[in-house]
């Protein structure tokens, strides 16, 4: 065992103190990586917050990372030292279920690892998170990262990117698709950037008027304003597919009159109660679906397309220092879109 | 205009008269049915008793009937006089949207014309419903049933049977699928046969311990009780479709929870608020979705399936003498599954 230092949390965000967190020798499959950047996502704050109640302590959260091989185990053959790399929420998986057979461990029926708070296989105790210099993961959940993108602003990708990226993938939007995208936060504005994309025209469905110029400026074609009872009625119908992003339980049945008939609306935030009235599904043959994350292999196409396409988040970088205020401001929507924390600043 | 007796409903139940409805000359399209049986559903007494704010009276409702041509338009080309026919949900659609071109008038962009409380395109006002000796319709909206069957037990075929029958065919219920079949009424009943007769290993889903044995001679493999938390979390994540009959807004988490990832639960009872949590589709990119009746084309496709594997409702016959009584034992779930009117009492 070696010991690193990372920056956490160890029972709320006042006990911010840098720790000394236990990492395992390399195993023949393990890749260790320097962590240049990690992403702030509003999970982060709800693990060190315990908002849960399942928080396991310490924690120095973060799943959307990126880093350079420093290391490799003897087994590793896709990677060399050097290369440019990322983790995302997961870092195992039993890799015998269905699920993982199917390539979407994130639905691991033995229940998959997460980055942080998952059950550590090795060390018996749990994962801590991407607020670290360094990381050692199985190569299996490593991910390329292509070098001609700005380094930093892929890391949100990891986790915001693929989570909108895989629902779109998933109910093919396609070329000439009108497809809506509800909440332009961290999630909302990586669906924009991707359904403009895949060439999918881009309504952004938003409650706040403020939000129309950027909205356009991210690759929106439109902007609906969903308080706007008229507006929304002259939509009605209309919808191939809506990416509902809002990450909190609200009324669906507005957005649900929007979709076409057999068409799909996928909730990718919300984990607590939705208001869904039958009949409005019922009257159209509608669907109301959910999508968790995405697997390695989507994940890995993501980026892919993400270089090829030149997509990255939109970001705002901070120092590990930052972190509490940071935090605060992504509770109060005060960010965009993503924060990144440059890891450098550990050894400031 | 001729007028023709029935039996309606005025203002509320406690209205019942016959009355002389005035019906329309025949047009080149239309059949001319003498209506021998129809089946009662609970959407029959909303309807009269204004459940739904919307009643237009007089209303002789009732919209799965079955009857034999006595006259045909001079247009029709494939019915004829003597016939065994069939009238669902819908006398009329637009023919022109896109829902109608794909063979689903039932979701017609301009509104379909219900069997009653529709807007009746030739005579201007309202379309009255079954419970009645004649109906006219066009030739497009009658359905042909196979003679080997009982005729009066085809009548809930027309619209307990498409209601069912639809979603199991749209979301391909296949040999060999785990399908759950959620309450055990005139909807769910249809759903366990059809199920059944699909080759799906079909698990009906009640709260009543006292229905399993009347499931399992429906074709039921297995009884679930959903009130019994360590059977339902026996079952947990096995089922590859489930079809909800349950008529009233209600939790729908503990089925949904049944789901195997990837899969769909399809309301067709429930029109009112549903209970969804976000987390509960997240967890298994699960979906909940909803079905209305079934087209022309797939109802005719459901009755020549029922002529080949001789399935027929499970009925109770009534004169419409008794339809208040029957109305009443709806209500308390009292009939084993779906009454039928003998149409002949209305000349008693």
């Amino acid at each position: 065992m070696e010991k690193i230092s990372a920056y956490g949390a160890q029972k709320s965000d006042a006990d911010l103190e840098p720790l000394k967190i236990e990492r395992r020798e390399l195993l023949p499959n393990d890749v260790k990586i320097e962590i240049e950047y990690c992403g702030v996502c509003h999970s982060d704050i709800h693990q060190v917050r315990n908002d849960w109640g399942n928080s396991k302590y310490p924690v120095v959260p973060g799943h959307e990372i990126v880093g350079r091989v420093v290391e490799i185990g003897k087994d590793v053959k896709n990677f060399k030292k050097g290369e440019l790399v990322a983790v995302g929420c997961m870092v195992d998986s039993c890799q015998e279920c269905a699920s993982c057979k199917d390539d979407l461990e994130q639905y691991c029926e033995n229940g998959m690892v997460a980055t942080y708070n998952g059950n550590d296989k090795h060390l018996g105790g749990h994962t801590y998170g991407g607020y670290s210099e360094m990381i050692t993961v199985r190569d299996k959940f490593v991910l390329k990262v292509p070098e001609n993108l700005d380094t930093a602003a892929v890391a949100p990708l990891l986790c915001a990117g693929i989570t909108t990226w895989s629902p779109l993938r998933h109910w093919k939007v396609k070329k000439g698709d009108k497809v809506g995208v509800v909440g332009l936060g961290g999630l909302g504005h990586m669906g924009v950037k991707f359904a403009h994309a895949l060439g999918a025209h881009v309504v952004m469905i938003t409650t706040s008027p403020s939000k129309a110029d950027d909205a356009k400026k991210l690759g929106a074609d439109e902007v609906l304003i969903s308080k706007n009872e008229e507006e929304m009625k002259k939509h009605q119908a209309s919808f191939d597919f809506i990416l509902n992003t809002v990450p909190v339980g609200h009324d669906t049945n507005p957005y649900i009159a929007l979709l076409k008939r057999d068409a799909t609306m996928t909730m990718v935030g919300a984990i607590d109660e939705i208001d869904v009235h039958g009949a409005n599904l019922i009257m159209g043959r509608k669907r109301v679906a959910g999508s968790l994350i995405g697997g390695i292999k989507e994940t890995q196409e993501m980026l892919d397309f993400c270089g090829k396409h030149n997509i990255v988040s939109d970001i705002e970088m901070i120092k590990i220092q930052q972190i509490n205020e940071a935090y605060e401001r992504v509770i109060n929507s005060d960010v965009k879109y993503r924060f990144v924390i440059d890891m450098k600043s550990l050894k400031n």
